[in-house]
């Protein structure tokens, strides 16, 4: 029996995922599709992927419109969530709970620190996985450009609920569905120390460069290195460690230089520039949140989601999220 | 004899300034016209305006289009400077050096703390006067709109040559001069007090609302006043107690409510959105300088002025003053 794996949210990403696991004969892949549908209905997805090729014309073994539909094709013994996650705007659970039975794996293929804690509140028993990607995909309504190399490193949140053997053997199992000779998917021994070290970056050139509009090479050329992102990585550092993560000070030069050569857009940034909301509570507001408990000062980080949070707000107004009365009320 | 005035810089405040001037018989008003020059040759300029109604065409009794050919309409008595202030990207005193003698007195028509300090360096023993402005009036190519009604406070910079009485003599002139039956214009007995006091706005409200591309009424409404703005006078404050300027923290009041009913886009913001240049060195940088020679920790202007510079730098690359090489160099 090939094992039922529902993908939600078929961005770059997810689209790249879904069609990985359904190259692999154990896989029985349904996703659920919002703005793309009807192309993929009629013409399926077009892939350029650095990985894979050219293909013409791709669908899930099922696809549909919500959640909802998709249960007739479960029971799921994965629920692989790559939707944006933005709890200041919607509830990421509410999204895929109609696919979760007792027995499902959660894989959290998304950004950012804590995000395990509402999947656990919710789903209390159920094993979740940490699913930290490093490709370079976007998708255009219906094509698929894959520029990077899909890089996946899977490990499990620990539920304390179930025994670490078991959950482990789930992380193993994801591993061997995912893996294809041409991608990378390895076993991420330590999720936690994953998710702070990727907040090194994220949480520092990510939002600076949402901030000032600007990507990661002019915010480097242009002197924020030392004035912002270095402190700010520094900051970074002393909560992970309060938080019991060393992340040791000489990953901040790998991560300055991740990008040399490029000007790099991260996510954050795209996604102002879209006029998307951004991820800020999972990529900032959590570890600050963890910075406080554990009072660790932590002022340019601080500052910076405040006026993120206004920036937020700018881009709910934006795109009519809000509406803001035509007189400013006294 | 009527005085001889030059005004530099006739965008909205400085147009007003020089129709006021010439309002008066004492006067004889000189320009230097930049980008309108040929629609004021003309065609004059049209000014509606909440003071002094609508006129059709008004032209300065001489003007020009460089300081350098203003020079033949001298020697000034007075060199009214509305330029705006950016010494990190050129050098305001160069823009009307040649109209200065010894005995012009040089009246900065401009925002910020600090800005006598350049001056008096490039013109010891001048008479140096401070004019902070209340209106609101904006230059549409040669179309004049004075919304808000004209409200000037003139005082001296202490040049610590010339004595002040004589210093204070200027004042006094240059305020009977200005003032009309329909405009309000006062002496200002403390100048380094009004201008802290207008800091406690503009480098708070100011250099936020331009950070995060939102206006007063927005940051108030999105809950910036007691996460950013509020703290950050508090900053403003005990700057200034530390160059010896006492500003009453009831003072915070009236700035966070003044405002009130109007979605009120400051000059910063204004810039921002226009792509032109900041005046953040003005603004927030010479505060900040005082605050580092004083020991006075400011962590929010600190970071808020960190991020602006590279916001400068956005926008010196807008508008091709800069221009960074097509791929990014390792």
């Amino acid at each position: 029996m090939p094992k039922k794996v529902l993908v939600v949210g078929l961005g770059g990403v997810g689209v790249i995922a879904a069609y990985t696991l359904q190259l692999n004969a154990d896989c029985e892949v349904s996703a659920v599709i919002k703005s793309d549908y009807e192309h993929v209905k009629s013409n399926g997805y077009e892939l350029d992927s650095c990985d894979y090729g050219k293909i013409d014309s791709w669908r899930p073994n099922h696809y549909v419109k919500s959640v909802k539909e998709a249960v007739e094709f479960g029971p799921y013994d994965y629920v692989v969530v790559v939707v944006k996650n933005i709890p200041d705007v919607y509830n990421v659970e509410d999204i895929y709970a109609d696919a979760v039975t007792k027995d499902t794996v959660i894989v959290l293929l998304e950004n950012g620190l804590g995000i395990e804690k509402p999947v656990f509140k919710r789903f209390p028993g159920n094993i979740v996985l940490s699913g930290v990607s490093m490709i370079s995909s976007a998708n255009y309504s219906g094509k698929v450009h894959q520029n990077g190399p899909d890089f996946l490193t899977v490990g499990y949140f620990d539920n304390g609920v179930v025994s670490k053997e078991l959950q482990q053997e789930k992380v193993d199992e994801f591993v061997k569905l995912y893996s294809t000779p041409q991608n990378k998917c390895i076993v991420d021994p330590d999720v936690k120390f994953t998710r702070w070290r990727k907040l090194l970056y994220n949480a520092t050139f990510n939002t600076v460069c949402a901030l000032v509009n600007l990507d990661v090479g002019r915010v480097t050329m242009f002197g924020g290195i030392e004035t912002l992102i270095e402190p700010a990585m520094d900051e970074i550092i002393a909560i992970a460690k309060s938080d019991g993560v060393t992340l040791d000070p000489s990953l901040k030069h790998g991560m300055i230089h991740s990008d040399d050569g490029h000007y790099y857009a991260p996510s954050m940034l795209v996604d102002v520039r879209k006029g998307n909301q951004i991820e800020l509570q999972v990529i900032l507001g959590n570890a600050l949140d963890i910075a406080r408990e554990n009072a660790v000062a932590a002022p340019i980080l601080s500052i910076i989601y405040e006026l993120l949070k206004l920036v937020q707000m700018r881009l709910k107004e934006q795109s009519g999220k809000i509406v803001l009365p035509k007189e400013r009320p006294l």
